[in-house]
């Protein structure tokens, strides 16, 4: 079946625009339909029945536009709503958490990774949880570095400052010879040289958006819903605000210019 | 008239205890009743109608608590609900904006003033206006430092990539001679000392805590509300969530133990 529906990505804000980006190179002929509930962020700091209130709200919305296929690009959502989001709608559901830790256990080989995330997604422990539910002998050391989200939005990516935090966050990681350091979060493939100039070469990073575009990949195939166009597809982005500085922080994100971001009001969010 | 009734102060989560901790130094025999709305920070990004309903409900909640004056310890809320706040409220409403910057044109002789802050604040040039509008000869120059809330609240305070930002956000308004720095946001007296030292000994910091507190004393005592007791005044803190490491950094904000942490349902909040 050759199915021209875009594939709908959501995220509490723009970090999620890593993903897309990935989406968009591993399927370049796949049409895009973003929404970022920056009105709303973060997720990570509310409680759970709420993250699963707005992520079916978020997820609604995307279904409005005809998506056959949703990427949850927040990886607190990812954590807690994709079991709901699975119960509500019939069609492929694809989340950070899994994807990343797939792509993980099979990179790994001494079975030592590292996960490094936000304070609210290293505190859930979501990573080890499913690593270790698909391989109970992986060790698995997470770290939380509150200082990469700012550093990646301000776009400091070779700032002697970044080497400092990078060094004083990894060190540690680094001393328990992982061979394997999964970017828990969205914002974090920002500063994906810095991490693997400290890490070396030896350790393999996880750029989730890689993992998730992946898994989308076989999905799509698997349930025939592949766009056979030969055209390039076309992405569109809404998001619930727009701060200042958005449009430059969404640019860098997505390593392109976004030509047009429309504004959705939150009133027309429902459960 | 010996009132002991509390006063209370609201922010969007923890900064405002650096505001707190001003108050009770200023103030000692005075009861407090602190509110951080830490389910629904940041206030910043959310738009002035929604910051201004959010103001409400915890001004409302800080009234069931008999409070004879308000702190708005969120710069936002300062610059966006305080004139709505005064006209439901007949009770003293003192804001961080018009106190830091009265404060900033009493310090400065060279009338050269610089402002740091979230992107936010400087965004919606809040204190440019305020301080033009008392004295409109002053030269303000504003910079948004959006890695100093992260650096403060993971204690950083004495780290070399904190000298580093500190250098990289403050270098332009060194060169522009100023020679008083507004520290317009709450988290950013936790880091003091190194901006101090990177400004110099002729440029003068403005605590905006400071700054409330004194404005606070003078209406208390205007109004005949200060509370006469010789006995140490008791703090209360209430927050709508309690995320993960909150108690570390809010004694680290605070400057002391905080004894008990009251969760209010953010349903019971009305407006």
């Amino acid at each position: 079946m050759n199915d021209k529906k875009p594939i709908g990505i959501f995220d509490s804000g723009i970090g999620g625009l890593t993903v897309a980006k990935r989406l968009s190179q591993t399927l370049p002929n796949e049409n895009i339909i973003y929404f970022g509930d920056t009105a709303r962020v973060p997720y990570g700091s509310k409680s759970n029945s709420t993250v699963i209130e707005y992520s079916i709200q978020d997820t609604n919305f995307l279904m409005s536009k005809d998506v056959k296929a949703i990427v949850v690009a927040c990886n607190t959502a990812s954590s807690v709503a994709i079991p709901e989001l699975k119960k509500h709608y019939d069609i492929p559901i694809i989340g950070m958490i899994e994807s990343g830790s797939v792509m993980a256990i099979e990179k790994s080989t001494n079975k030592r990774i590292g996960v490094i995330g936000t304070r609210a997604t290293i505190s859930n422990k979501a990573y080890s949880r499913e690593i270790n539910s698909i391989d109970p002998t992986v060790e698995v050391y997470e770290k939380a570095c509150p200082l990469f989200v700012p550093l990646a939005e301000e776009g400091w990516t070779d700032h002697k400052a970044t080497y400092e935090i990078v060094e004083e966050y990894l060190q540690e990681l680094k001393e328990l010879e992982i061979d394997t350091l999964v970017l828990g979060c969205t914002h974090y493939p920002i500063l994906f040289s810095v991490i693997q100039e400290f890490m070396g070469e030896n350790v393999t990073l996880i750029d989730s958006g890689i993992a998730a575009a992946r898994v989308v990949k076989e999905e799509i195939k698997n349930t025939d819903l592949e766009n056979e166009s030969d055209k390039n597809g076309v992405s569109e982005f809404y998001v619930s605000d727009i701060p200042t500085t958005f449009k430059k922080i969404a640019e860098l994100f997505l390593g392109k210019p976004i030509p047009d971001i429309k504004k959705v009001n939150l009133e027309t969010l429902t459960v």
